[in-house]
């Protein structure tokens, strides 16, 4: 027997992490999406979005990431049912903070096992990378592994993905109250084809090093590899006020303090995230500024 | 009361294993340098050079690496006395596998114990990378902290470094009877100051990757991760025969093959790196070449 409704919870996630640019993806807890999903006898899928920005995110199924997971499920498995869907947003559309990867991660989870798929990670992983593509641009599975493995993952150019569990150390990330349309895209238009030899040979220290702090379980060295020479330098221009809440953050004694994911938020680690946090939002002068203080999550999509 | 005279072996090391130019060093078993070393009154270093390659090694203090350590020492504390070194290589000089590198750290742990100094390990590093730096041109901690700490180590730009337990995997040398006058440096010429940004991400993904597959004792997915697009497309043009070398030892089993450090060696890591490395020597054809059957060593630099 298969089950008639599923509510799945996904968290938020960061790619990139500083050096690791389509690489790392970090899971963060108590923000996240929540998605029920129920089959239909009608073969369409309708989509009900729900809190956080939802006024922002799309209803057709090939244009919400959730939907066009389940689109791709009904195209590809040639079901003859349909789904309804709920969308619960915890996790701000277009901030940097994976929101389409959590919405994608839940319903992949929730599909798999409402259909009764046993899908393995790989598999789940793949399929919420394709519903996330669907609206980013290009399907990429750094967001959506940590959403569905939770804790911190490298994914490399095969898709392959090593999960270690995620440093533990306070996260907060400054949501600034502006929005860029088509903010994936042009958050990688910024960034120029060719890049100096240094600036990468910067990034693969600093990535490898990242890994090492994590393997370690040292958070501090995990937090000073936060350290990016390649993206940076060019997505700072679309963030107003970008360098000074960067330095707001160090100053306050942040471990590291970066762009999240394709911005425009940024986020910082450290011990004493809520100092950290306040300078950041006061370095962010007259553009208002969301605060979410929250540490990397060890658990990831879980039906609730 | 300190010692007369001081012997110490320090191993042979690869730099970059494909992804990490400068940034990763591993260390060598069963090949290495030993310097012996002996305060003597007259205020000078006199240096003799044996074994390996012995020839094409020069025994003027500042253009020999071990001597260039001594050098700083006698400059740097003005030492009222000279030293008599005598050194044995088995590093095969110019070739890839970290000969400088090698000298100048048995060097300076030699010297640290004779006259009792008591540095540590960064201040070893430092003070090899130094002599090291004299002969190749620039300072640069990958070669000597693996030679040093022995294992797998990850550097970065600020000289930071963590050592891991190296992977449990066979590993051999190809070394190609080719000599490349000023080969340090020739390496770093072949190399555009520009590069695609593609090709650094995807060096960033698998060296963030290879620290993954170190810290979790993972040699096959370690071996799979000796990736590089950055560096190897650009050398490959100054080792006759490298992609038939490469190809014939991915064919024969190597999970992974590159160029050992600046080259002109290549190296494979796989189970059975004998059939590797005979398929290695055929594809070089008309050159000649040795091989090194070896395995990472978890040993560094040592009193013997």
């Amino acid at each position: 027997m298969t089950t008639k409704q599923v509510r799945v919870y996904a968290p938020a996630s960061i790619a990139n992490l500083g050096p690791g640019f389509d690489v790392f993806g970090l899971a963060l807890d108590g923000i996240g999406d929540i998605v029920s999903l129920r089959r239909i006898k009608e073969p369409k899928i309708s989509i009900r979005v729900l809190g956080e920005g939802h006024d922002k995110i799309p209803t057709e199924p090939q244009s919400n990431s959730a939907g066009a997971v389940l689109q791709h499920l009904v195209d590809s498995r040639g079901l003859d049912h349909g789904f309804e869907v709920e969308i619960r947003k915890g996790v701000p559309p277009g901030k940097g903070m994976g929101s389409s990867g959590a919405s994608a991660s839940a319903a992949a989870v929730a599909a798999d096992r409402l259909l009764g798929l046993e899908l393995d990670q790989n598999q789940l992983i793949e399929l919420a990378a394709r519903g996330e593509g669907a609206v980013s641009g290009a399907p990429h599975p750094d967001n959506v592994s940590a959403s569905i493995l939770g804790g911190f993952v490298v994914v490399n150019e095969e898709w392959e993905f090593v999960r270690f569990e995620p440093p533990r150390v306070g996260l907060v990330v400054a949501v600034p109250e502006i929005y860029i349309e088509n903010k994936t895209m042009v958050a990688r238009s910024l960034i120029p084809e060719k890049v100096p030899l240094r600036s990468a040979v910067r990034n693969i220290g600093y990535a490898a090093m990242m890994v090492a702090g994590v393997a370690q379980g040292d958070s501090r060295l995990f937090g000073r590899c936060i350290v990016d020479n390649l993206v940076e330098p060019h997505r700072a221009s679309m963030i107003p006020h970008f360098w000074d809440v960067k330095e707001a953050a160090l100053e306050a004694g942040a471990y590291g303090c970066t762009i999240a994911g394709g911005g425009p938020s940024l986020f910082a680690v450290g011990e004493n995230i809520y100092q950290i946090g306040e300078s950041m939002k006061q370095a962010f002068k007259d553009i208002e500024c969301q605060l979410f203080y929250t540490h990397p999550s060890s658990r990831g999509a879980r039906v609730i």
